[in-house]
């Protein structure tokens, strides 16, 4: 697989053409940015840890039949993944409260939801990605509703095998975004990354975050925490 | 009927308790606020047209089997109106794109929206207002599932019934904002004010703008713009 010309360089990732039209390779940056870019870092290593997170999550969520973009690890930093048209909404699933929701709402942080909260956004950075409603995305024509519909049910489902998945690994899910493309064949698969920069990841014990927030609050440890993660994950504890 | 103690006095209105516990006094100020009472002023006569206006649609609602809080009017500031606890949420119901719209998804003032699009903001000073969904509704208990369901069909036959009225009198009902609120015993019925304060009114041949924009815009002849809305809904030329 030879890769070819850079297509995109966004915050987190640069994606390159192949000489198959249909497939890309992902490249995982160890750039941060937080707060519509106004904060930027780098992460040591967090490239490869990405890279290695998203992929064995990729590969769980396979195996219970949720469709991705992955095809193969190619080496610490890259995969290839089938090309797809990325639906411009991120979806964000929520099941403990934080971040956002919390100045949202004016509810304190820590609070298990007693129903999970399923968001979209709409991808624009100029815009600062705004929370818009159905109504919004067919105005706007993101999507049909019956693909929002399959997208709600996906988001659902991933919920529900990554929680019981980092239950086991002592991690509360406490919240995460997806996005979602569809396929040159029309199929909507999961694409984008799942990672502690797209994920909020606590200690179910002690509560102490192992995500983006480390960085984003100067938290200090903001590369063990990513460590911590990728060791739980994957039982990798090196890169 | 008897106006008893001040119950609660908003940035627009009072409402004065009665001897019937099942009933209320609302009395309309001219005080007017906008952007989340950053900017004040007043505009002369508006707690007049505005008593007149609301009570002239929510009669011609009624009329069309919506049920309202209106009872009667007393004067020229006053009505009686149902007692409710007010639902805490804005439902706003848009036609064509403006305001806070046109920022959230960066597109033109004044496109004829494909479809009706409904919003749902959180009722809270504090918070801003701000835009929620569904799920935000059901974690702060604002309202069930059914009452939403309600809600939601309540505001677009209030939108056929308004937009079709105001259309034969030359004006566009570019967007609009409602309050609902739950009886004693249990009902859901419109509450609160239709409107220039509430609703986007343009001249459907001129597009001027006949609505607190200009009030918000600094646009000048503001009172007459309230003016021109009561003799079109009304009839009515003099207050």
């Amino acid at each position: 697989m030879e890769k070819k010309g850079l297509l995109y360089e966004g915050k987190a990732k640069k994606i390159f053409k192949t000489d198959n039209k249909d497939e890309l390779i992902v490249y995982y940056k160890d750039d941060a940015t937080a707060f519509d870019g106004q904060k930027r870092g780098q992460i040591d290593k967090k490239g490869i840890i990405n890279n290695k997170i998203t992929n064995c999550l990729f590969k769980i969520l396979e195996k219970e039949g949720i469709k991705t973009h992955f095809i193969k690890e190619l080496n610490k930093r890259e995969t290839l993944v089938k090309k797809v048209d990325i639906i411009l909404i991120e979806v964000v699933i929520r099941n403990i409260s934080a971040g956002s929701l919390v100045k949202r709402l004016g509810i304190e942080e820590g609070i298990e939801l007693a129903k999970t909260i399923i968001e979209f956004y709409y991808k624009n950075d100029e815009l600062g990605d705004p929370l818009i409603n159905r109504y919004h995305i067919e105005a706007l024509e993101l999507a049909t509703d019956e693909e929002l519909d399959e997208i709600t049910e996906q988001a659902k489902k991933i919920n529900r095998v990554l929680r019981d998945f980092l239950t086991s690994k002592g991690v509360d899910l406490v919240d995460f975004k997806l996005e979602f493309g569809i396929t040159s064949s029309g199929e909507i698969i999961l694409a984008d990354e799942i990672t502690p920069d797209t994920c909020r990841f606590w200690d179910t014990y002690t509560k102490q975050k192992l995500d983006k927030d480390r960085f984003r609050r100067d938290l200090g440890d903001v590369e063990s925490g990513y460590m911590e993660m990728l060791q739980r994950i994957t039982g990798q504890d090196k890169v």
